[in-house]
């Protein structure tokens, strides 16, 4: 509903840092455009940020008419701010400044991931609470739109499955060893020159505590109970050799990181691990930093939606996207809750041993009569069942290396057989276990 | 906001059938959970349809708690109902109804692009008038979210281009032609048989009108000017030989039939046309009976989205998303506007002669010193310059075929040398010309 009598919401914003200064932007270049179409101005009335620096690229004309601090708290207590932005990121301090500002019956619009896969359930309390609401579309998937419709289109459907290249740097990472053969440490550097990955600290990407998050929060919203960073099983991509991409690659493969989720009979099971996948399915093509969402639902069959999953642009639109939704509905003596929190339900986190996946081994063995028989046998005694298997000559010293593919194995049971495999005689070396997924 | 007090939207429908029946069913079926998500019950109350068989389908102890009749005008003359779910189709009398419903105050929810194509801008402006709102998610693209998405996150952002692969009957025609090498006359009988295709009038699909009539829709939202069907240049596959498509794979390229609106400098262009576009680009790989658009905006750079863009499960998920979204928001005291009309600039749209594209042609020639020599002379006269060219032989008597891809050109000047070759000589046929789309 359009309150057409309030002509002017008022932000405050919460950290300036990069993302900040392109909502700035966007929110300067586009007034007259969106004053247009929603009715009503927005207007950044306020700053807290504790770097000066940070502040130098706002025009002196426009900065002085804001109110400036070093304070998160003044921000929140500012009477007249309706919306606070929050773009300091982590977990705490943050967590106390936000949950202050909903208290203080101010709508949030958050970019932090990483505050929303932790504390996400209690923010949604406190914002309830006080009728107001937490919208936090940049916080995933930068400028591509998947919070807002699963909220509200698909809101209508049960969805069941969520598969998504969500972290830009492994995706650039992994496409360098792809296109260009490199390893994964000659690839990380390049990404680190380029500004993609951190240099100081990289872990949070290539450890797929970045994607973690990303899934821990679609997943509470498409499947309605909550979800945080802990339950998520993590693997990142450290370990993938160039071999892999080129073994992958022979068998009609190339390698991503995956997030995972899925629901079924009212079990969450939620990962992140690279994975194998066909190399004529279109999550094959997501190259570079791009981003891209599959969720699957029993009435839309899947949907899939694909774009940059950062930058200061991408992101800075989802943010005033937010805002929007927020203005369009703003009534200041009635506030209220815009989606809300969607989990209503609680269910179970299935434990990583007890998922199913077709896996990619590869094995350093002895290249003797009864290696492979000996192999097969113990993963038929673990109900593990081969789908393909190559074997590559490596040298004349009679040593030989077997590629698997197998067909879908609880983990439990996989690595019970690897397990046993390992301490076969003939058996020199297991290099590389990755999981494989088929879309089918 | 969430108006807790309304524990029950009053849906009425008018026209019961394919896509009616899978509202009937995702309503009945998520009942509960739709409860829960959004703390109301929805439910049909009133149907008017004209074939009693159709009703079939809907269990005898439901339907004997729902008032049905035959006539579209009792469901908008129902104080009871709160929102009107418009499932007839075509323009007229269902403009009529629908602006019926509009004045009475109802919301409306319909999935007929031909209706919103033709006469969007006027149902807007009764439903302004009557402070309600029109929704139309599932008009364009079945179940993928497309229009809410543009209308709340992306409405931050200037969008400047839209490109997508609308029709799911075209796209399965050239896919098969693309893999089987069938003609397009066996396809499409192929696609006629498995009902992808209708029968008795497959025109509005393979001439381009079905897909127009989605990008008046997309482009009117997109570019903030309304944009009708018949503001959009049609060119459907009829023409589109299995030559055409061998052609373009040999060259780098596949065929697909392409909606493209775009905005530059307050001027808009919409077309549909069947165009070459790069193999090795993602909307190469939007198969079959799958539909995908990309969106380009100064800030989010590009988002694709893809998905079952036809069907009754995947257009009903959208259409209940649209009544949630109303159903969120509702107050039968106090009605409004939930986004409301996006077009309130005025916008030029540029006639296809002032458009630039790259062409693919095919010319049957002599096979003769200095025919070349001519052809590239006319090109050069009108400022076409030629990217590539193949020369085919393709007999003994001396007849040669070739195959030229342009750089950009001016339609006009284009079609204005394509008529002095035909005059040349040693010309005998033009037998293709198609526009390419290299997404650059």
């Amino acid at each position: 509903m359009r309150y057409k009598d309030i002509k002017k919401i008022n932000i405050g914003m919460m950290g300036f840092g990069y993302i900040a200064h392109g909502v700035f932007e966007l929110i300067s270049e586009q007034k007259e455009y969106i004053r247009k179409k929603i009715g009503k101005d927005l207007e950044i009335i306020r700053i807290a940020e504790k770097d000066p620096e940070s502040l130098k690229t706002i025009p002196h004309n426009i900065l002085k008419k804001m109110s400036v601090s070093s304070d998160a708290e003044d921000v929140y207590k500012d009477l007249e701010v309706d919306v606070v932005v929050e773009l300091i990121g982590g977990v705490e301090p943050t967590y106390g400044f936000v949950s202050e500002a909903l208290k203080a019956g101010k709508y949030v619009v958050t970019a932090n991931k990483d505050l929303m896969a932790n504390r996400g359930g209690d923010l949604y309390r406190i914002a309830e609470d006080n009728n107001v609401d937490i919208l936090f579309e940049a916080s995933v998937l930068g400028g591509i739109p998947i919070i807002g419709p699963l909220k509200s289109t698909l809101a209508s459907d049960r969805i069941f499955k969520i598969v998504g290249i969500v972290n830009g740097t492994t995706n650039y990472i992994l496409t360098r060893m792809e296109r260009e053969g490199l390893s994964f440490e000659n690839a990380l550097s390049m990404a680190q020159k380029l500004g993609y990955a951190e240099k100081a600290n990289p872990a949070s990407d290539i450890e797929g505590y970045d994607a973690a998050c990303k899934l821990a929060i679609l997943s509470s919203i498409a499947f309605n109970s909550r979800v945080v960073v802990d339950d998520v099983y993590k693997e990142g991509i450290t370990r993938v050799t160039a071999d892999d991409i080129e073994f992958a690659r022979d068998m009609g493969y190339c390698i991503k990181l995956l997030a995972i989720g899925t629901e079924d009979d009212g079990k969450i099971s939620v990962s992140v691990y690279p994975s194998l996948i066909p190399s004529n399915h279109i999550m094959s093509s997501i190259d570079d930093v791009f981003n891209a969402v599959y969720v699957y639902g029993s009435y839309i069959d899947r949907i899939m939606s694909y774009g940059r999953g950062a930058g200061d642009k991408a992101t800075a639109s989802s943010v005033v996207g937010d805002i929007i939704n927020i203005a369009r509905n703003f009534n200041r003596e009635s506030k209220g809750i815009i989606y809300g929190c969607s989990c209503f339900e609680k269910k179970e986190i299935c434990p990583i041993e007890e998922s199913r996946s077709k896996y990619y081994m590869v094995m350093d063995v002895e290249d003797k009569p009864g290696v492979l028989a000996s192999i097969a046998k113990v993963f038929g005694d673990y109900n593990v069942s081969i789908n393909s298997m190559i074997q590559k000559q490596t040298d004349a010293d009679g040593r030989a290396m077997l590629i698997f593919i197998t067909h879908e194995a609880a983990n439990r049971d996989l690595f019970s057989s690897v397990e046993k495999i390992k301490k076969l005689d003939m058996v020199n070396n297991i290099r590389s276990i990755i999981r494989v997924e088929d879309f089918d």
